[in-house]
């Protein structure tokens, strides 16, 4: 299968890493960019375009991975080819590939992608769609060798899954960088509470969340509650954050 | 040196085992529940009670692994003992403990347990304090043997490390449980999201969390904003959540 790549940033990078392991031709990657096309392409090797009048027409699949509001436009240039056309973002409708190309898919890939951090393409769960039944089995049979996760997801679950990713990563995250900023405060370092949230995140691997909760809002313990509260006096933001949550928590059907 | 453990919750059970493997003298293990006591008691094994005024007085270290309300009513029956007397908890001033026993002390723990998942002690941060130098160096001897990461922290960094922990633990833990909810009402397992949950700890391990933020709200993008915000319509407590934290991680500074 010859793979056109459209993107050059973290979700691009890890795809077309991934896609070489796996002995798929990619034989072209674009980048508005051409120093990032040239950087990416390098690796495989391939050829590398910043123009996109100069996409090759014969290819069997074109991977657009680029932010949310570049894929139309990007699409708007491949209305010409007969290759599958798929995007790789949580958010975005099948339609806007689908208005614009014969065939057209989704192949999103469920992680948080960092350059300088490797990661396993093959424990990463990958949702794919498709127009029809057999560019969904083309995708499937490529997803599967990729990963051993994966999911045939409508446009309505998968941005479900997009939006609980936020909250289960994004939103994470930002906790945990909240916390970095109380310690730091207190002349404490980061590393100390590392091993907390490593824990915190290998306890439900085996169980579901809802079952592991602990912390003062869950054992409805006012006293705690009320001396946390009063230390974030001068950080109503912190504050703000941690009424939120820990009333969210006490008002959880358990 | 002889200890008397006062608990059975999971503090207590985690220690008692960590104590045992580094061959620790545990003389005698109280609970409320004489039950507990015993089913805690018979894997050392040794003595259990359920009566305060049977502690015996000639061991040299008293571990309080109790919930904070419960640590000063234990302390009432330690008055007369003259061995070290220390809690395990994260937001109780040591004066609990040093205003009514000869010899005081902290010995806290900085993890999430639960009774079902085995973790490895050597790799949980003890904080310790005491209120005198000689008894300092008891709790940092044997804290030395339990765990690899032994930090000297005063009260007000105690407390400080504890409410970071929540933000970093028990509101993760909540997040992950918004996101199942998410998933579940949309006949999505919650096995799809954990590689996604693993990174996001994982990433975090090498790297400061500021630095690897990522997501609609780090990257300013109102166009997802707005179309997650729609999707939570119907759950006003979600949404709230969601414009709170997002607006939080807007307006970090970078």
């Amino acid at each position: 299968m010859k793979i056109v790549l459209l993107g050059s940033g973290n979700v691009a990078t890890h795809l077309a890493q991934a896609l070489k392991s796996k002995g798929e031709e990619i034989v072209q990657i674009y980048s508005q960019n051409l120093n990032h096309a040239q950087l990416l392409a390098d690796r495989i090797p391939c050829e590398s375009i910043d123009n996109l009048k100069a996409i090759k027409t014969d290819a069997d699949l074109y991977i657009i991975a680029v932010k949310d509001d570049a894929i139309e436009s990007i699409a708007d240039h491949l209305k010409a080819v007969s290759g599958l056309v798929v995007h790789t973002s949580g958010t975005t409708d099948i339609q806007v590939l689908s208005s614009k190309v014969k065939h057209a898919g989704v192949l999103y890939p469920l992680q948080t992608f960092s350059k300088t951090k490797e990661v396993s393409f093959e424990e990463i769960p990958l949702c794919i769609e498709a127009t029809d039944e057999s560019h969904l089995s083309i995708l499937q049979n490529l997803a599967s060798k990729l990963s051993q996760q994966v999911y045939h997801l409508g446009g309505d679950q998968r941005k479900v899954l997009h939006l609980a990713a936020v909250f289960a990563c994004n939103f994470t995250n930002h906790l945990y960088t909240l916390a970095h900023q109380l310690l730091q405060q207190n002349d404490l370092d980061f590393e100390i509470i590392r091993p907390l949230i490593k824990e915190t995140a290998d306890k439900v691997m085996v169980s579901l969340p809802e079952k592991v909760q602990t912390g003062p809002a869950a054992r409805g313990d006012e006293t705690t509650l009320n001396k946390h509260f009063s230390m974030l006096n001068n950080m109503p933001e912190l504050q703000h954050i941690y009424q939120t949550l820990s009333d969210s928590i006490k008002f959880m059907p358990k």
